[in-house]
């Protein structure tokens, strides 16, 4: 324990001059950052593009030209670090997903969420670890065991939320984004922990009893980490009311704020319980209680900055896949056998349509049986972009079939090689093409209805014209009209009252 | 260039089960820094404490609790690293230093500041230096070279800037607090710049060219510094004004304002300029222009992201530091001559007390000469404030030691061994005892005039009575009102409207 964290961090180099490449390194990565997020913005006019495809686009080509530049050697500058992804890519995504959900449409289809996530994915992997064992042996790709089929089940039932999150919108269809993005959330955890189980657990002999063990550890562990979370919000709240910390200052709850959040999920991490599933109901428990109870700057400034670290690192991480993808060591031992790699990642696909395909449909029906109004059931068009909006595969694939396939980080193993090229490219299509295609599917089988929300804009609008505090005229500002009017309003009086910054 | 950044982050251990160690490390330190926010709040009240005693006081204590645990080994969970140090900690506080600070005073006080900052540790320097070169070279300590005397200099004209600033008051005493808070980043930068050159300089005879060449280089360095970040702020606001990125959503502009600040520190890293220079500008730059362009909810968020980043960073290092204290194997070498290391320890603290007073007081007389009027002179109050505000040693400090004599982390060689713990002595001693003093110190000689400021609020106040949107009565809430009530009134509002968050 002693000396732990220090190997993460620990640097031998001298101070100023060493260490010129790493510098080099950050420096490129933050610029490339900053231009994603611009293209970004400038290409969300666009029908079909968003942020996590204008990343995984930009990293490739990056890629690409360090690859021409180091003559072929290699495409990264930086090595995909499962460490990095879990241990600070991920948790502020889910945080800031548990935080900014809309309790209500959760709880109130609480179950449903539980049916797709949990029996949901564990039909998906079946389906797929059954396809893949069947299909693959007849392919001649080296040797793969019965844990690989099942860990290759487990790394393709793993949907990537972020990406989807990105194209639906939580005020137009609140009941398909809590249903597709909650099951994301449960998705993420059953597969994990489905995956620790197949890593931990003896399946050469599978019987009922290792079966029942298995299904107790997965109760197990979703209630226990639950709970954790649930007590993690619960205690930043009292804290944060009973001490009163807003006294002093709105900065020392935002650090409290963020550092109980993380310290949930490592205490999850500890414990080896599920990470995800602790910080995303710590969010929830947050926005619900803690919330409530700091000053105003810090409700804004919380809501603010949670979403503005989620979503650099979202940013983060596909530009990370992007750069990775290119990555030559991988690619030259499967150069032989192209038609194998193509065969493989084209089964993996089918694989994830069918395996998809297979619960939303049944279940979806199954839900409906329980709900009477006809506003709460899930109609067919409804089931089309749920089974769409999950095809995706992202992160979260990448970071297990590096843990399953690859000792330290070297793919020298064809079957292996296979697993993890493929495994890219199912990444990298399902991103960018069911990706690119999504918006225009959702915007076809879900009209949004914004003429409701205009209305109420327009009621607020018109009652601040009379607000004495207020000397300026409003919306003077042309141009800007369109443009959230509402906020000029609020804070207008804020801008003018000075404020004091202290420690 | 091409795997560098991942040498910093690179770990190949397997995903779930390993590592554990390190995960405890990280809860540990986590949950620190949560009991350090607490206390630190609660002992907020007391005449003499504040959060860096606080966070150095619990970091000594949990460093004896894992000494004795450990069996005497080992008091450690992190190592200092000067990398962690001087590229993820060091940044927000400079940043946000610049960012908060009153430009007006600042600007008008330019010139003493600079005089302060940059001939002022010039001179404290080179007394340093002289004193611990006559006055070491009598005590037997082992081998100390002409670069080793000079980089003490450096090392203990350096002051912590940080600790300084939780003790005075921006609004109360701004002449004061800008003088202070200027010089100690102008002095960061020049004694940067200083050790930069002692270790990269052949110092064996030094003439009048190499002289020259020293102040050439330094001039060179705080032009480029400076400039660099300000354009870094100029592109920020040019960007979020020009392609209107606060549209789509307010987390895109704060992503935007961290990443670009970062960036500027690394493209200073990156040419080996003072990159504490070009973030404190470039904080300057951002408050000034790119903060009147950006959303009004960016503006609320930055302000205390900012602030919230900075305060966890300087508790984050003075947790280290106090950890990091105890590492018995520093103290093993010197511990069969305490006599040594505690004369060591007594001299530097003295050089530091002369070498501060000789220039404060002299420098202070010859800026008054150039002021007219009395407000602006520095009377000998202020005088004596300014000395004894800048006698704190912190990270720098510790950074800038281990950077000269350690290799690797370890200290077998007796003269390197005493002048780490020397400095760990000087830093505890200066940042406990001159910090405790502080405060009343301040409060004896600066009595603070708060009444005007009330007045201001209130008149705030009596105006929101008459504001229409509100429909509850204000201030209803009891025993709140004392806490900040103009906020209620002017977020109000935002409370209830809708907010989306898309990214």
């Amino acid at each position: 324990m002693v000396i732990g964290l220090s190997t993460m961090l620990e640097k031998t180099e001298a101070l100023f001059a060493s260490d010129h490449a790493s510098v080099v390194s950050m420096n490129l990565f933050v610029a490339l950052l900053c231009a994603c997020i611009v293209l970004g913005h400038l290409l969300e006019e666009t029908r079909w593009m968003n942020e996590s495809i204008t990343a995984l686009i930009i990293g490739s080509c990056t890629g690409i030209v360090i690859l021409l530049i180091s003559g072929g050697k290699s495409s990264r500058i930086l090595v995909f670090s499962e460490d990095l992804f879990f241990i600070y890519l991920l948790p502020p995504i889910i945080f800031n997903a548990g935080f900014q959900v809309k309790k209500k449409q959760f709880f109130r289809n609480f179950m449903t969420i539980m049916l797709f996530g949990a029996i949901g994915t564990l039909i998906s992997f079946v389906i797929i670890s059954f396809g893949a064992k069947h299909l693959f042996e007849k392919m001649n790709i080296g040797d793969l065991t019965i844990a690989d089929y099942l860990a290759i089940g487990a790394i393709f039932s793993a949907t990537d939320s972020v990406c989807t999150l990105q194209v639906l919108n939580q005020d137009e269809t609140p009941l398909l984004y809590s249903l597709v993005f909650g099951e994301g959330v449960v998705n993420d955890a059953t597969s994990v922990v489905l995956f620790n189980a197949i890593q931990r657990f003896d399946l050469t002999n599978i019987n009922s009893a290792i079966a029942l063990e298995f299904a107790g550890n997965f109760f197990y562990l979703f209630i226990l980490s639950t709970a954790l979370g649930v007590a993690a919000g619960l205690l930043s709240a009292f804290v944060i009311k009973k001490l009163y910390i807003g006294r002093h200052s709105t900065d020392r709850e935002v650090a409290l704020m963020m550092l109980l959040a993380y310290l949930s999920y490592m205490l999850a991490e500890l414990f080896h319980l599920s990470s995800i599933l602790t910080v995303f109901f710590c969010g929830i428990v947050m926005s619900h209680y803690t919330w409530h109870n700091v000053t105003d700057k810090s409700k804004v400034t919380t809501k603010h900055t949670f979403a503005a670290m989620s979503f650099l690192a979202e940013i983060f991480i596909f530009l990370y896949v992007g750069m990775d993808a290119l990555d030559i060591e991988k690619w030259d031992v499967v150069r032989n056998s192209p038609g194998q790699s193509i065969g493989v990642s084209s089964i993996l696909l089918g694989l994830i349509l069918l395996g998809r395909a297979a619960f939303v449909f049944p279940l979806s029906f199954l839900s409906n049986l329980t709900k009477s109004s006809p506003d709460e059931k899930i109609d067919l068009k409804k089931q089309v972009t749920i089974w769409w909006a999950g095809l995706m595969r992202g992160a979260v694939s990448m970071a297990l079939a590096y843990n399953q396939f690859t000792t330290s980080g070297h793919t020298k193993v064809l079957g292996n090689a296979i697993m993890i090229t493929s495994t890219i490219t199912v990444v990298l299509f399902s991103t960018v093409v069911f990706g690119l295609l999504t918006k225009p599917l959702v915007k076809h089988l879900q009209p949004s209805s914004k003429q409701s929300s205009t209305t109420a804009l327009q009621i607020t609008l018109r009652s601040s014209f009379h607000d004495p505090i207020l000397h300026e005229p409003l919306l003077s500002t042309q141009g800007q009209s369109e443009y959230d009017p509402e906020q000029h309003v609020s804070f207008r009086m804020f801008w003018k009252s000075p404020s004091r910054f202290t420690h």
